[in-house]
């Protein structure tokens, strides 16, 4: 696993704790819920996460972003889609989505190596 | 066809006319591009127009929501599926998306009569 | 109650119906603890309902602040205190608030009359 | 006058009304900043309007955008122009600018009338 | 005072310096404009503070949480009301807001130390 | 030129590479589509770039503002006019965007030196 994943991963995990241990229902339920929203149902988790992942790229938040993308590399999404999911987010979000797509683009690289 | 969606469709058709009339380029070949972002590619019509639906709730543009819930709905979006992209424009996009949400339930179910 | 409440209420029940006969869980989920978050707990309710309304206006949803407004009000926020809440939400967020802060003023006159 | 423009600016300058009848002093400099802004100043008021607009654009506010038109139509700003302003609006805020760019279309042919 | 928040506050400083040196008179004034806001009045300085603070959050602008907390802090408030705030930013905003609030967490117990 | 121009520009390069090679062709005609916006026509060069500018501003993206600071300088934009342009940015925008302009005034430091 390289640094760039490591390290997102590691500081991810380690404010998750730091959060959880002030024990504030509302931020635990939101946590509990937003993993329910992407179990399989009528739709399923690759075509979720898929969504998950452009709603992050059109508001430009880079770890939901780094985030998904893990997710989509585990429901084996192919580079061919990525770059079709990144193009919905560039035309509907604008130029202002293309500095955030060449972050997302670096990651996907560091998941496929 | 209902009043809401042939309104919309009606100012949307009238007010491209005028848009077009103007004969910039730029907005010429961006509106070509974003026919073409949605055919058939690596994912099929039918994801394309999920993702550009979900886009277009978390950024919360009402008449970007009708032009994509009238797409999914000529794909065969099922309610189910559907309450389900809602679902996640939600959760990603917080209770800010709630109204958004609503105008789009009233729109889906207009589609769908 | 005038028409202004009186039509958004009437439209936002019977939107929330529409959508909750559709049992999506996730949605139903979110809705519950949306209540939850503006109960008392270490802050008070009135001071929660506040940080709503200004977040909503930040984010500049019309119905989210008709919203918040409202509970502001059942909360016995005075005017001036509304006025230093729109202060703070066209100081963050910029002129580009201002609009919102008119229909927001339009809403409080009438909450008051 | 049309009522499109005429609507406009009726309900802007009583809610103004009311606002500033509250005399919140944070709001009325900030509106008094707001005028200084577009002043000629190393730029002149043309090209600042400019920017006023296109930053309204990206933003998505259907009203600042209104009120830039009006002030760069008093600044002899041509239709070509103006749809170079809507191109780089559309380019850097992408599709979800689209549904504002028409009602900016609008009214914009309501002024030149 | 640990690295983060010293980091922090020289940054801030060293630019604020750089920015006040070109004497745009709307910026200093707007600048000016900002601290009056925060002032008590009919809202007491630390309910200002959080409102400034959520305003930030679901914006999400990390520098700009990052002084709220700070003025957060210097008005007692406590980790449990924090994380409350922390929760109505999360429920309006929805799961994008997390990876800043992970920032905020982290800063926050920077803050107690 | 200094490490934080160079670094910027090298990173532009290195992922605009990677991007490009995956061949997605809305991709590249978007990109095409983008240096075309900023061509000189009705509008200039140089008037384009800081409405390409303020727009970066406002919707808050670090890269796209230096991007466009760059090509601003490039068409001999002044620092006086340049801070005009950070006032509407800062007006429209509100404090949200100070953090942004901080580093922008940074980044134009450097691009000055």
């Amino acid at each position: 696993m390289t640094n760039l994943i490591k390290d997102f991963n590691d500081y991810r995990t380690r404010m998750n704790e730091v959060i959880l241990s002030k024990n504030n229902l509302v931020m635990k339920r939101l946590w509990n819920l937003d993993t329910n929203t992407y179990e399989d149902g009528a739709l399923n988790k690759k075509t979720k996460e898929m969504l998950g992942l452009v709603a992050s790229m059109v508001l430009r938040c880079d770890d939901c972003i780094r985030y998904h993308l893990d997710k989509c590399f585990k429901q084996k999404t192919t580079t061919e889609e990525m770059y079709e999911i990144f193009a919905v987010a560039n035309i509907v979000g604008g130029t202002i989505v293309i500095p955030h797509t060449r972050r997302a683009a670096e990651y996907w690289e560091e998941l496929n190596k």
